[in-house]
């Protein structure tokens, strides 16, 4: 039994991790932080939880983390608090899996670039390690911080290794077209997400400018081994949970569909949670799973990759625990299957 | 041609008056006031007016509206502020439609009480009608100042009328169940009415508290001509538009639903927004329109309307537009049709 | 390991039942029967199951269920089709959970007159038992045959037992006000659940005569002792899963809401998944769980109670697996927490 | 005042069309066909319409349309049927607009070809005008026959017009990457258009098959003056209205957003409902309206435009009124600001 404590529990990543960590044999969740004031009960801020925890939220200190014998975090902070709360973690010896964006950007001149500001905690920059199983799988058994990849990237990474590690499209001229359900957005109320204004509609945002694009480039690249380039538009669309990636790729021979489902198949061959499947997949038959299904579609000259996760769960909180099965040797489907 | 001036652009009441208005051939919007900071365009803040109409946001200013010709003003102010800004209009001989709920209730205690705040404006308070125009249709014409109905008390005052105009039923023991759409809530953000929040799920709010729970017995006393009460519970549903009223009624003798029919076919015979129909009635079919659709049944020694109305038109702005008509003599239909 | 088989593999309740049952440490699913042509996997009729489970669907045979070792049926088909496919297995000795209406309402006269067709199994319905654990929990443990209750009437059941069990209301004045979630409606495809007919509407169906009213009428008067009538209005509601009954009885004396919470957390203080709550409970706090979240309000002289579950896991699969862990010595809550 | 038919008068164009043309000051309805049994009033099949219209469906007759003086037929008759049906009506003289995609495409070959039948009607096919007023704006006035655009057609037609006709963007290397609600689908109920099914989901379909990429092809190399190619991904998304169209193209040379939108307000400055906008656009601030929004912006080397409309009015029933109104010579905009 590993001892869990889970930072900035008022969010949906949180939420969604504590009903994941209920379930799992080996883990026990023993404190929820929130910077938010008073110490309500975990299951006052999300009534589904009630009758399933009796913990109350309690103001963040690394000190009484430890003397209640926490062996690891989670965070669900924001980025940038990130970075304030996890160095204390890290020298009192605990592992961390970060869920922000903190410490995915390997190069902290990236981070000031997107983020719009510095970063303040290079030294555990420095031996993070990107949080995705199927790529970064060893790497993340033996570290002591593991920074949780984002929703959008594994689709998009996972949707592109196969054909990346082979070379086989050209690196600098992929689109991954992106929809996410609202969840992807976080619990705090704004215009863009009050139901009225982002129900019944499609709108795309930050174009040009999501701070998922160079996480996406960073994984690829190390993937090929040399820089690959994409756009990434991700547009909200009216749901809950669900993203949905439609990415173009343009090959530099012809491929066939078959060729490249078995291609994706052997490269997902030991990937528990990569379906590689026949038909076009919808975020419906991922949702509430980790799970992230795939399918390959050739159209004209280009390759079309079409995947789809649950954002909440394989985009965060699922492939968190998924972490942490690797990083504590349990069989990496624990609490997920 | 009667110069407009509508108070309160930015919300969603706001933005379907201008649509109804664009449309209306004997009216011209002169002004539109925000109480936001800056002049942006009208069209600025609801994009779906872009090319449709050039006027910039102002500050309120009532001299400014008398100098800009303003004949007759649409109040879609918060209550609490409506009754600061509507007395200099008055003054000044204006003709105001009030959206908001301060003209609704005639005895100020009852506000006091619901509202948590005294009236600070009793002398219009005194003059102001109801603006229902099935029932308070003659009063309207020759209204200074009128109170625009509730969304909810419409569906549940227009569905019991014909019951109460004949005492045909238990007037202290009736049962209004009413489902919402979310824009009844307004566009400020919060926490109850965030997409994920609110989407997939039903919730009842305000349980025997609701403010439209006196302004429906008002209504239904002065129809009845002794007091009326009500159950009123309204819930939200996870959809932009729409108001559906479940209202149980007990006979004083049996009814047959095609007596019921009939009376409520003549007791509406002239008025053309309420549709008595033999299906029982969905919001879809009268969403964007002005229409309240009812029907009867008996079910057991009870009888069951069922009242559809949309929130936004015939719940608000729409019946404004009615009651506007009625007020300068054009046809009640117009602009609504 | 009790080696289950599931009838009628292709709809929502056999999905929802596979997905439990999957997680479930004593459950083994050797069999998944369909009428549909063919013997398709599971997993291609239900895309999310993909990897999880590599049965096909096999047609019904009830000693082909037998030969695989099979003790405990699932019957997820539809009432008629039901009662011609459990008599051949309860002859064989078989335990069956059926998750349709057939065997539900004891007397065939009301389950003619509401079904529309005679019954054609008087043998297995004299000794089947209606599979609400909470009610009738120790007749499930021994049962043969258990009768799963319907979505719509554990709310209405679980909502008014304290009271009615201490005859504090008028057991003939009750309202139940329910809306459901469509996945209710089932899997077949029909204009009333096209996704644009109901799609941001809402409306009332089956005014008056929905077949769970003589449900929700027998299980009350059981607990009363006495007849109990109610009024039952279902209304679908735009989502995918949740029923809400807003409930309106007339008790015998004044109680407070304290009084009232108190009965109703006695009476529960044994059902791990009642949960008596003071806040207004949201069918989204019990998706996907098996929960079913109860408060009681006190308006004017009415009791209101406020009721929500999933329609699929606490209304139908969940329940059943509920019944299956009681009737097969299990904690109730195997599978399900 | 023109009198109008409308053929296959149940489904939602239809529908659409109806709302509109009531509006319309020169537009009278004297018939509405179906080729569903019986003669049901119009507001029967479409309880929307109730109060407003009182024709009876009634089945489809030329002659009976001419002796009705019908002058312009409206045809919402699924392809392959409207082929049989238009013949006749322009033998009689009438003009039709025909909203099928019959007469979309020149060569019958290309016909044959996506839709699997070859036509019947090449006569007629030789003289029919693609209805896309923005483009053929001057054949369209003349016209015995119009074929109406698709839905997404438009976005990509109107999205890409201004830099394929001055060949700024690689020809062959466009993609359209398409989002749409589920009223697209029309109103035949299908397992895939099944409320639980589409709801809270995203999916693509038809991928690289889509009937709409040869009608996009033929008008893009008629504005270019040569073969243009395009590849089209059509993905469902859980609303009721509007198409999103993420259009990705590569340019010949280095472009500013300002040049770009520069260039598409000189190219639309005469064209009322084509809105170049510099915010982002959502397809919410286009429904029920006839407007297409778009906005361009430039990501690494590509240029992206994102357009938005809604697929009921501006993508059928609301060109088709654009058209009418250029056929008969009334102002562009008449019943449709």
């Amino acid at each position: 039994m590993t001892k869990i404590a889970i930072l900035g529990g008022s969010g949906y990543t949180a939420l969604e991790l504590i009903r994941i960590l209920l379930r799992h044999p080996h883990a026990e969740i023993v404190a929820v932080t929130s910077r938010q004031e008073g110490t309500p009960l975990v299951a006052e801020m999300h009534p589904s939880l009630g009758g399933r925890i009796g913990l109350r939220m309690e103001p963040f200190d690394a000190d009484k983390l430890v003397a209640k014998g926490v062996q690891c975090v989670f965070g669900c902070l924001p980025h940038g608090v990130s970075m304030e709360a996890i160095p204390p973690l890290i020298d009192r010896g605990l592992r961390v899996i970060d869920l922000s964006a903190d410490y995915r950007l390997r190069d902290p001149n990236v981070y000031a670039q997107w983020y719009g500001e510095s970063h303040h905690d290079l030294v555990n920059l420095t031996q993070a390690v990107y949080g995705l199983p199927e790529i970064y799988g060893d790497d993340i058994r033996t570290a002591q911080l593991v920074a949780n990849p984002g929703c959008y990237p594994q689709t998009a990474i996972l949707g592109l290794a196969p054909l990346v590690a082979g070379k086989h499209v050209d690196l600098t001229n992929i689109i991954v077209d992106s929809k996410s359900g609202v969840s992807g957005a976080g619990r705090t109320p704004k215009l863009n997400f009050h139901f009225p204004e982002c129900n019944e509609s499609v709108v795309a945002y930050n174009v040009g400018k999501h701070r998922h694009t160079p996480e996406i480039e960073q994984a690829l690249s190390d993937i090929a081994g040399e820089p690959v380039e994409v756009i990434f538009t991700p547009q909200l669309v009216p749901m809950d949970r669900g993203i949905y990636s439609t990415i173009y790729a343009a090959p530099d021979r012809a491929f066939s569909e078959s060729q490249l489902l078995d291609l994706y198949r052997a490269y997902y061959a030991n990937a528990p949670f990569v379906r590689v499947v026949n038909h076009v997949p919808a975020t419906k038959d991922t949702v509430h799973s980790n799970f992230l299904d795939i399918t390959v579609r050739v159209v004209r000259s280009k390759i079309l990759i079409l995947a789809a996760e649950d954002n909440l769960v394989r985009g965060a909180s699922g492939v968190a625990v998924q972490n942490f099965n690797r990083m504590y040797g349990y069989d990496e489907k624990t609490g997920l299957w």
